[in-house]
């Protein structure tokens, strides 16, 4: 299999069909870039199971706060770490965490992002099911 | 047991007895930050286990990279997290994650402050071993 | 008096009721984090008084626009800086002079920002002097 | 010519009508910010002819994409290097580039500002050409 | 008096003469940077007294930790500081406030620098005092 | 060919012998990271012709600046910008805009690596030639 439909089926498996609509968005309009994350981020760096899935989006969503992010990613890599499996309750403390290592700005800027990523979880899941 | 107390216990606990000269030296100058750090950022923060010392690890070592730290910082933490059990190979992957979300020149400039702390910390490591 | 009521009284005393209103929504969905933000950012960090209220205005404004804060923290701190005393004109001069220290695009950014923020707390007052 | 006047012709070369407007809006909210920016960011930068708008445009937008800009100044310069001759495909090949040195958020949020900014773009030219 | 002389006067007056030495040092590689620095940075932004000398230090320092300035232009910066009347206590408060907006990586590792310019502002004083 | 072959070869191309040791050394500890490097980074990204290799060093350097590189990566990026045809004055006149985008103290700080890149690019350049 090559590595873009590697990237294709780590990205379902993280971050569902949401995941895979906004990577189609992305490769719509800028193909090439879409191509790259793919193969090299979600192709060849998730392909190694040194870190599983779980520990991947701990460093994942550290970084983003880290970073400020304004939300596109946070909100979708909050919802990819929810649905492989780390709790709300160990997302709100890598948030607390985070607090003392970027300052509270960033913190509470983040749980609000988080508010909004953990409502819309809740909704598609229960779309998912009603659809059943 | 007061906040603080458990602040020097925890810095001792992952980060040992170089990690506890490291913040003895910030107490020296500046009582009232090492006080804010031991109370706040070890006693507090790191006294609730929903998150692992490992799974912190994980976690501030990409926010340090993310924040591309000039090396204090790293170096600390890169030993704390080999002396709380992850390991070189995890590490290492966690640079790689790294990669794809900061992009290659904080990645590549970690991984050269990694080379030292990894160094530091076999060197240590044989010391205390000697010296028994 | 224990440090998260030190926390509470400081909120009040520098950003008001919206202030304590904005805490308590963090606190409804993360209590662990509002607790950390009393006791260590409101009750330990001001309770020293080596820098007056509208000192540390100026740092944490400079602090927020350097780091690009997307505007949650920023309208917050820049209604509370009006309230401990700065001047809309040394705002504007702290804006100014920081378009050195990080460029245009930051300050002008907060340029925004302040102008919703002063129009708020504006409003805001006037709603205390009628309802009195 | 005064170098504020320089400014005033250098941002109607480079970003139209519709950057002079965002400029006196900054203007009539804080006259000294604006000067500044006119005099030392658009007369005395853009005086010297080493670069030329290309270049600038290229130096400009990457250094707002790493800097993980909101938004307000990443519209304005990606609408101002489409006009200085920057086409579609060498913006999109700068944030091609720009994802392996400041990581793939980065890169996809700049993406989706530039979708916005070049339909704004295409609008304005038609509104031009129409009304002549 | 021209801007770029008011600049020089500015930068001697609140970094002495080691302050006039580092930008002659600019000036002999770079002469255009210096320029801009000299009219824009100290001739423009400091000729406006809506914020005095001690306030505008306040805001440039927490700038650069903000930043996480690697040190050139904090240890200068903070030499200005004390030179301007800013005491070491405040400072160090100053750098305290900032933990919690920026997390303890960076104050830490302005603590550090602190230290060294702290300890050459001593040494040059001393120098002064014993040439006179 | 592959794409690490043609990593490997872009980067000789513009980094020289110089760059390729680097990126052995990276390879000697991390190979997967190097490997990621060179396939994604120096074969993918660079793969494409929209943008010159003059235009991506200007990309590279501004985005570098911007996020406070230490200088391992901005010493690397200046000399292969010389290498690959930008001359000092335009890179001298890239730090004079990125000034305005980003600050002074970055722009003087990534001036005095500067000094010391365009230093040992002349050394590396006589020592060819003497060894000829």
């Amino acid at each position: 299999m090559d590595k873009r439909q590697m990237g294709w089926n780590k990205i379902r498996e993280i971050a569902g069909e949401q995941g895979v609509k906004t990577m189609e968005a992305v490769q719509a309009y800028s193909p090439r870039l879409a191509n790259m994350a793919l193969e090299f981020g979600y192709g060849d760096i998730y392909s190694n199971d040194t870190l599983d899935s779980r520990q991947r989006a701990l460093v994942t969503l550290s970084s983003l706060i880290s970073q400020g992010d304004h939300g596109t990613a946070l909100i979708f890599h909050f919802k990819a770490a929810l649905r492989v499996g780390l709790t709300k309750e160990e997302i709100l403390e890598l948030i607390n965490h985070c607090s003392g290592y970027v300052g509270f700005p960033k913190a509470i800027a983040s749980l609000n992002l988080f508010q909004q990523a953990y409502s819309e979880f809740e909704n598609e899941r229960e779309d998912v099911s009603l659809s059943e």
